[in-house]
């Protein structure tokens, strides 16, 4: 009836235009609307204030990518039916509706079900809603689609996904060593055998990108801060999770009580289909009142300290190195804990953590990104190009950390 | 004893860099840090999904404008004590430390006070936990100070809070009109007979400063969807505090519960140094969680719908005129409310509210803008621009608007 | 038979895309390619060193954005056919083709031919040289086609022209106050009665659209070291002018003393085809190469000076007031020259020249820019407006210049 | 006198404050100036039609960027005199003095003297005239300062020079690809053992910045389209000294063609002042009046073919390989050429060029780039870098064109 052809400000790209009817009543969905409230990067904002943009705007960045993925594409003749065109905006649009509170540090611990998994019964549920319109987003979506480029716009080492967290982290954050050439790398795209490829002068670009990539990973992603404060909050779920198994009483919203209270799995979820309302109604400001008022209110002391060091930012010391830390020093550091805090065995694993952080740049088991040259073979990047060869992009850099309390004296 | 000196991405400003001791620690403290969760803009994000900065970011980038006019100042000659530059720029840094969650809307609806008076109030508290560190920058805040310009720099129509807020606002909300030529304001800026000026070459970017907070004003600051979720929200938190007074029960944070169910005034923060403490633990997740609280599980159909409404941003219609509603429309909306709902007299309050919206681009009884003129004559903005007369920035422009339920038949 | 398609990377909008083969075949053309050497902005960039940027890609930018704007018109069910799409895009892309060397500066002087009548005349002999395919254009171009509103995108006070040239100028300057929003009015145009209109929601762009053009004007357009430079270049030519007419000899390339040497009138170059021909083989650095042979080479002591004053950017005094000067002052200032130069009766007029700066935010006179309200009605932005009103756009400013030597004692 | 400090609007990095009168003096030199007139990026433009910035604009800019260094070295403690710092700066802005017009291209075509020589040159010339002020300078610049650092500063793998380029190339030419966090680097700056090195932090900036060249080199630098054009400005340029020794009279400037006609080596710039002098008064508009006065009037059809080609920008063919084109497949091209030209022997290698490109990201016989860890040792970024390891840095990339005219039938 009205008109719903909506414009959004995104100081990212600029305008958004909201064409399709049906993805306008998605934007609307209180499923989608939650994403307001879930911040893109969790806690990176510790160390970069900037970056407390959400994932509801970039789930519209993404979209924004896709419509001019696809005008590409079409310009240069590969056949979308208007149909895929919907469908492939819809699946990038809802890519990432899964994500619970904190994203990925809360992964798993509110729910034993990956995102994705929730992304799909969140799709599910809306299609049902809708009256099937999300059919064929659901099936690019997991893939069973038979024109596989368009899964691999919304999935792949080279998604629209990618493209635009990548900018708008660099955006955000002010690291200007992220920002990437979306506007080159989306003319490049084209198709080539039912696979996403990207023409010869892309090349530079891709690289760049490659790169770009890498970097924000150790730079943003995964800055030593920011791993710390995941490490305490998950410390922090987990003994909260204890607690409540054994009676202990809690102040939270009733929807982050129910979730800690339990181990839901992906069965669960399809069995109870209020379980998924539930989830849909947590976001940041569930664990963020929780943890103020464990750090003000509840009586068991190691839950009370480690809330009041996440909201006083009194982070623990985390030491990064390139090789494991011996069993040795990990024991002592445990040790120290106990001694310091007077804890009873066991306890000191919420002070003392250790773990690992990878980044590869590229991946060689995914589908790899692959160049199309003018006479219309096409070659694995890592074969096209010049300056990265396999050797560089094979190399998976693993580092290992311990975090443990700043108090030590050393 | 460790070198406190820091560098913070800002990506509005660029770097900045902390070097004073007693500012780090400044920030460092609790009551800074909570602005790390209260938006900047309150609600704007509802049409700017950008807009999700912080008051932390915007007091960091304000600090860092006041660095860069300090230097530019003592280049020109004008002498500035290290004590004064210290206390101007704790001055700017804490100038908006008394805000509470969602800044403006809820002001005087928390407590009866106003949010200055917070500020002053943290600040004494403040320095009194730092040895009277802080003593210079509150007598410059409270313009007791005898250089009259440190003042001007903190809190006038030239102040550095206004420089970062408008070019912060408009960078995250992606509205370009918004942009300020900082850096060529800064560096006209100068102080005779111990009033801040401004160069006569910085004409053109002081009028173009005017105009766009002018315009920020219309199109971010009071759009009207962003002034309809505050209004909504204020009778969310009207209502709670009715139900509250009435013995009803209802979820929430102690502190917000505490804040709902009196009526602080100044005199009450003075005589019990804890409300303040409990003030402190105050930010946007309070709110947040407390009406998806309300929204679920008060008993409170009036509250109830209130909140949902918020939650899932089926915000009422607004209209806006340049005169006031005739008392027959507003008591026919009032008439409407209540049948709609099956209202008891006075509670259609809570959905039909009539206001006003006022912005005027520059006061005459404030401060006014001073430009020097190379012969060393000084003249009021309006008097030395061409393009900005007197009739054109004495305008209020005053608007009206009226919010009623959506849901009315027309 | 080769594909054209072509992408061009412009820092201010991005990727420009060059879809049509008749426009890819007219940037090709030696008329167009002239303009790679044609500053955009004359003898700004004395000032601001960045405003080098030339006229080709202010052409190419101001063709991109008509591509956007017919997208929008064209969504909001405005018909626009494939001709007249092509047509307006060519008039726009042509619309600048007839400026000579130093734009404004040298106009009238190196031809006595308006640059739009220069114009005309190039795309009358490109649409000759390309078998007629120009005609919607030019039709478009000089306002005879029946829909109007294809004009106004072109040449109104809302054209493509005046949005890329804002931006681009304020872009290559650093001067941050002339950004437009450019995707918002873009995005706000329609059509009624065939004539181009702006959404009600655009009136803040607009808005700040006329300010920033008002601001760009004094602070860059008519800042006074470029007016000195080009009353300067004036001088300089005027001088060769009158040398050559009585019998000098002077270096120089063959054209530009070939234009020099004449007074040419439109009817010349529509008698003599090679005349077009000659001027298009015009560029900056025709002049500024003369200038320096003349500077080196000249016997005559007047343009030996005048040469040596701009290569060397020993500019004369400029004074600029709100009144005229007097005929007293100007008189003294015309005897110390002569004294100061040992000059002849009359040769003080190189050296002491007068003038007015005019420039009004908007013109009544012209083709108003009307606003579309959403119940359907129009009205002009000067009634449409809360912020400017008529009082404010109807002022012309005026400014009163004199020039003189900078060696004067005073 | 008269206060010389002066701000200078830069659209990269902002505003440009010029603070020492001495180096306000050297700005305003004609000798300087000159660069005004002279293309950073020389035929860039053809492929970016921003690229028409200027050396002059980026000695201002590097200018920046070594105050802001010096800035932050001394807040870390490195001793600094501010003879040091003024000679320094001096030396970083007048780096590139001695380029001629088309910079690299015309190198060692017009004089037989490296840019670096005629920088020396210049450097001594000003000194000469401004009363030894630039002694410490030159010092620095020819790297006998005992103080190397400070010659680091200027010239290394790491110096303003590059930090200003490659950020300016990439602004003017669109290519966010090249973006570098000038901001991150500078703040990381430090000098250990008089060498300059990078502290920790900054490794990533670092990693991004030894990438963002050698891709700058191979989309912008040596873009195809630029190379093509640079080796025809070389073969007329090698045609028209060829035309001048055998007594053909040319047209031109005084001093392009006194340049053209000798073969000046740095011995002749030493016995006669004069020589200096005339150089200093050449730029690009000298080339590209030349090039356009040749093609219309030279009665030599190679000249004349060549100017053409380059006027209308009709550039030749040009096809790069990884491996060196057969002598076989070299042969035919200019027999080729030699029948469709009906060129004389010897004649061919004006239209069929060979020629080597090659970039290496990072030099091992260069000064390397010196990383700082927390505990104070130093190690080469090569090994400090987990990304980038030495077979990545130490791969030479060599490309192979060859050149020959585009109306081959093949």
């Amino acid at each position: 009836m009205t008109n719903k052809r909506k414009i959004i400000n995104d100081p990212v790209h600029g305008f958004l235009t909201i064409e399709d009817d049906i993805i306008y009543d998605i934007i609307e969905h209180p499923y989608f609307q939650r994403q307001r409230h879930i911040k893109q990067l969790g806690f990176s904002y510790l160390v970069y204030p900037g970056t407390v943009h959400t994932r509801f705007a970039h789930m519209l960045g993404a979209l924004n990518l896709m419509g001019r993925a696809l005008d590409v594409l079409k310009v240069k003749g590969v056949e979308i039916t208007p149909d895929e065109a919907l469908g492939v905006k819809i699946a990038i649009l809802l890519h990432d509706v899964g994500h619970g509170p904190f994203s990925h540090t809360s992964e798993c611990v509110l729910a034993d079900v990956h995102h994705e998994t929730l992304t799909r019964l969140f799709m599910e549920r809306l299609n049902h809603q809708m009256g099937g319109q999300l059919t064929t987003a659901i099936r690019i979506f997991e893939d069973s689609y038979p024109k596989r480029f368009l899964h691999q716009l919304v999935s792949s080492q080279l998604d629209m996904d990618r493209l635009d967290y990548l900018n708008r982290d660099s955006f955000f954050s002010g690291v200007s060593e992220g920002i990437v050439g979306i506007d080159r790398i989306i003319n490049m795209l084209n198709v080539v055998h039912d696979e996403l490829v990207v023409d010869e002068k892309g090349i530079y670009s891709i690289e760049k990108f490659i790169i770009s990539r890498r970097l924000m990973y150790w730079q943003v992603y995964l800055h030593k801060t920011v791993v710390a404060a995941d490490v305490l909050l998950l410390a922090i779920l987990r003994r909260a999770k204890e607690l409540l198994a054994t009676g202990h009483k809690l102040g939270g919203s009733d929807e982050l009580l129910l979730f800690l209270s339990h181990n839901y799995k992906e069965v669960d979820f399809e069995r109870d289909p209020q379980l998924l309302e539930a989830f849909a109604l947590l976001d940041d400001s569930d664990i963020m009142s929780a943890v103020k008022s464990w750090m003000l209110h509840s009586t068991d002391p190691i839950l009370h300290r480690l809330c009041e060091n996440l909201v006083n930012r009194r982070l623990s010391r985390i030491r990064i190195a390139n090789h494991p830390f011996g069993a040795d020093t990990i024991e002592e550091l445990h040790h120290k804990a106990t001694e310091l805090y007077g804890l009873k065995t066991g306890e000191s694993s919420y002070f003392v953590t250790t773990g690992v952080l990878e980044n590869h740049a590229y991946s060689f088991n995914d589908q790899e990104i692959m160049v199309r040259f003018k006479d219309g073979h096409c070659l694995d990047i890592s074969e096209a190009s010049d300056q990265l060869d396999r050797r560089f992009l094979e190399k998976t850099v693993t580092k290992y950390y311990v975090y443990y309390p700043r108090d030590y004296k050393q």
